[in-house]
């Protein structure tokens, strides 16, 4: 029986999640055993969400970790993914799928279905299907009450230092970074650089922070996509209450605002509204403190009244909700 | 408190949901409740899926009709929908919104979540979860015995040969089909085209026929997306079965017919791999025959030999499975 080009390569995927003990894919659609489900859409695309000539290993990793990031933020436990494919005809789909399944199993997520066709750049949209952590509840962002404790799961800024250098002269192909002469000679501006290059193409989504915080009496969670200030205002926004932020409490390395000094970076304006660090931004009761392993830092809290301020060098003023919008161009 | 442009845009999507009563919108994922679920993902890119300069109303019922047309080859009760949308700064969002909020109303579905984004191109994704049908089962590929007879749920070949006219001189714009003269002075023909170009721009996906496939005690349902040779050969493939087709019992009109030949077109050709038709092909025992009102033609029958052979005027040789490959260009 002759087949397609479409019909090899999803026999072959096919064949790649049969040694996985997977069988969903291959019918209309894909079914899902009986449970709550929590569902996220996320979408790169070449030259909006990465530079289209990024190496292509790149793009299957980050995919899964920006919606794994708002799995994370529901506290649920990821399981399925669904894969719509377009891509020119140069691209290695197999590789690109090969990328996604190791990524993929090294989460406990199933590929399950999916969507391929040829198409005039790369763009990849990833459906991820997450169930609840057993004896948790669903995170949600309304959660908030005035008086919790504000906390961020990771450092912020890193992510938009290292779409800085991308948009420069440094480079990531082939696995490698490559960095401008004027960086790569400085051993610690250089290191930096590349932590800051890793954190934008290689998010860490905090799944096991979402877990812990789904086991909690009360807690709200954001995943800190579009700007740490943008973030809060929509958490604050949905729990009904103000807060205030602490800009000194803000995790930064000297290495970081050393490379923001050399790079004439503003570090608190990239913390703040920088984007794409897919940590989780949350708050919990005064009384309840997140387990030391997974580094998160206090800093702030949420107020019954509804202004959204920033404190600075002994300075409190309204904190602006700016960060990456996806529309920017749009009216 | 400053909104972006996409908060402010999914602020106005919210409030429209609201009224319909829906509320699943505007935290990191949406929430489902318990079910089984049938989900499956199809994009439709500008230049690949549709012609670039299509009138937008077209995109986001197409979007959905063929997203349904795989629930409907499922047996699946259509509930949530998921969008992934990359848009040009010129596209309006909303309009595409509105109409697809519209299309998701008729169908009984609900738009649970989404991301939206600016891109080059006009790029749509869109998940669509499926409950299953009260009474009901899942319609499998695979479901299909020796002896069974081969249906047909609505004419193919239609779409395919209004794509081949809106390659041509034919265009649809403000809603409007518009004809090269040729074909527009001759009113028999300028319907018959009329109602190719529909076929091809707003299919009908065929949910009330999958509903009640599902309550039969056995059935094997596909859709025909990729063209019937190509989709007949995955329905044996899966069930293990052969299958006999017969030329003459695909439905046709005469107006098709003159139409084709009017444009040098082989009829057969349109019908066996023309695709995008988005109609079901099915098989049921002997024993079973669907409703009248659904309008299904017997086509052929499944056999134990496992060869795919098409009886043409008396002439019976295998069937090439050809069709719409997603891939063509690809190794």
């Amino acid at each position: 029986m002759s087949l397609s080009r479409e019909d090899r390569l999803l026999q072959w995927l096919r064949e790649q999640l049969h040694r996985e003990g997977s069988d969903r894919m291959g019918d209309d659609a894909a079914l899902l055993p009986k449970a709550e489900t929590a569902i996220t859409v996320d979408h790169q695309i070449a030259g909006v969400h990465f530079p289209a000539d990024i190496d292509p290993r790149v793009v299957a990793q980050r995919l899964l970790a920006v919606n794994l990031s708002d799995l994370a933020a529901m506290g649920a436990e990821p399981r399925y993914a669904f894969l719509a494919l377009s891509s020119p005809p140069d691209h290695d789909i197999k590789s690109f799928l090969r990328d996604l399944l190791k990524a993929c199993r090294e989460s406990g997520v199933e590929l399950a279905g999916g969507d391929l066709a040829r198409g005039p750049i790369l763009s990849a949209t990833l459906t991820l299907v997450g169930g609840k952590v057993p004896g948790g509840k669903w995170l949600r962002r309304g959660a908030g009450q005035p008086g919790d404790r504000l906390w961020l799961g990771s450092p912020v800024g890193q992510s938009a230092l290292g779409r800085h250098l991308l948009a420069g002269d440094a480079d990531f192909q082939k696995s490698r970074i490559r960095l401008p002469p004027s960086l790569a000679s400085n051993p610690r501006l250089a290191a930096a650089a590349r932590r800051a290059i890793r954190s934008h193409l290689f998010p860490s989504p905090q799944i096991d922070l979402g877990r812990w915080l789904a086991r909690r009496r009360r807690a709200a969670a954001i995943d800190v996509s579009d700007g740490l200030s943008l973030d809060l205002h929509r958490l604050c926004r949905d729990s009904g209450v103000g807060a205030r932020l602490y800009a000194e409490k803000l995790p930064v390395t000297p290495a970081f605002l050393n490379l923001c000094a050399r790079l004439q970076l503003k570090p608190l304006e990239l913390m703040l509204s920088g984007g794409e660090d897919y940590c989780l931004l949350f708050s919990l009761p005064a009384s309840l403190h997140p387990p030391e392993s997974f580094g998160c830092t206090r800093v702030g809290e949420l107020t019954r009244k509804r202004s959204i301020l920033l404190v600075d060098n002994g300075q409190t003023g309204p904190l602006a909700a700016q960060g990456w919008d996806h529309l920017q161009s749009s009216d």
